[in-house]
């Protein structure tokens, strides 16, 4: 636990992963379309394989919109990108449009972790919270609709067409809270985007998410990086703030 | 009322005078000024006539922000340059650094109008709700905290550095909220800004306001618009799109 005179005014929290559990959300919405969608009843669709595929064309998709005279692309257009990618591999031609269009928009639906909401409403007695997600903006405001998350702001990458770890997004939440960056600390179960956060001059919150990859399968490495906060949820980091 | 397929997919919503009651604000916490700080308590200052003022000052400082080579500048800094320029008329020139910072903070304190919560928590079950304001990202969020006011998003002029009635702020919106401007409707009490959203092709509902600038002071005249919606406040917009 770090002393606390930080002055830490406000807090921003990467989603996918940290927030919500895109993996164990994913394989759930694919039993359910697998026991009630007549188009898919008959297949025998690993799940799990398939939100571990579709997941790891994430970093390559967004790298494709990086750099001299690339153009930024929403995550939903990247999703779907790969989604349609990955039907014949995972046996997936069957289904109408629609319920494709359905399923690529599973990530609008993610369901949070056990902690998620009760830590959020708690760390927003005591400071601003809000989203700072490479997900866009659509589907981090149909997400917290659909999963009572209480954020005050819906902060995104897709605010100035760039993706994390760009320090251009860590910035323009600080500009657009109304801070300095160091009064700003980022939450995230992820090393390399707190490393971002730090680059740009952000306080940062570790919090280990030991299932986002599967019970068992460690995530990214921590490595050299130090935190001010390492906490195992959200209920413990509020602790650790006093709120 | 309008016939219901419209197919009305999010509402923004004006902010200042529409969600909340500025003048009101401006009197009461410079009366609470005048009775509790020692800086002030023996100032006769005419607080209504100071809100107007301020007020007043709004559009052609806003103006002073477009066209050509003009740089954006946010709101709090614009009522700030106005507050300074009063302070001598109304006789405020007493108050500490302090005391002024936090007077021109009293916009990111703004209290909403009676009907407010209860009509934003009805309209909210049915729609997607945000603000859509020229007020500064962290103003709106000081706000929505201070008055409980449950916005399922903040978006602002700032995010596209230009005030309504600027086409690009409404067209941001839609484009942020994932749908079409036409399934888009701005909710606002002013007939010019409502004309600037049909301008970019979204859906109206005006709001009466009467006592927005005191009572028996008319507000902008409506002339020869024509709204989706017109409403006495936000439980009646929300009775008439059955929500």
């Amino acid at each position: 636990m770090a002393a606390l005179p930080l002055n830490i005014r406000a807090l921003v929290f990467d989603v996918f992963g940290t927030v919500v559990d895109w993996r164990g959300s994913i394989i759930r919405e694919g039993e359910l379309l697998s026991a009630t969608q007549a188009s898919a009843a008959g297949l025998k669709v690993d799940w799990p394989a398939f939100a571990d595929a579709w997941r790891a064309g994430y970093q390559p998709a967004m790298d494709t919109t990086r750099g001299e005279g690339a153009a930024w692309v929403d995550i939903d257009t990247l999703h779907r990108r790969i989604l349609d990618g990955l039907l014949p591999r995972f046996g997936l031609q069957g289904l109408s449009a629609d319920e494709l269009e359905h399923l690529n928009r599973v990530w609008h639906r993610l369901m949070p972790w056990p902690d998620t909401v009760s830590g959020l409403n708690r760390l927003r007695a005591r400071y601003p919270i809000s989203t700072l997600s490479n997900g866009n903006v659509s589907l981090l405001v149909d997400m917290a609709r659909n999963a009572g998350l209480p954020w005050d702001c819906v902060l995104s990458g897709e605010l100035v067409q760039k993706y994390k770890p760009d320090p251009a997004v860590y910035l323009m939440a600080a500009r657009l809270l109304g801070v300095a960056p160091q009064q700003l600390m980022l939450v995230a179960a992820h090393p390399s985007d707190l490393a971002g956060a730090q680059r740009a001059g952000l306080r940062t919150a570790y919090v280990m998410r030991p299932l986002e990859y599967g019970a068992g399968v460690p995530g990214e490495p921590v490595g050299k990086l130090v935190f001010d906060f390492t906490a195992t949820d959200f209920l413990d980091l509020a602790a650790q703030l006093g709120a």
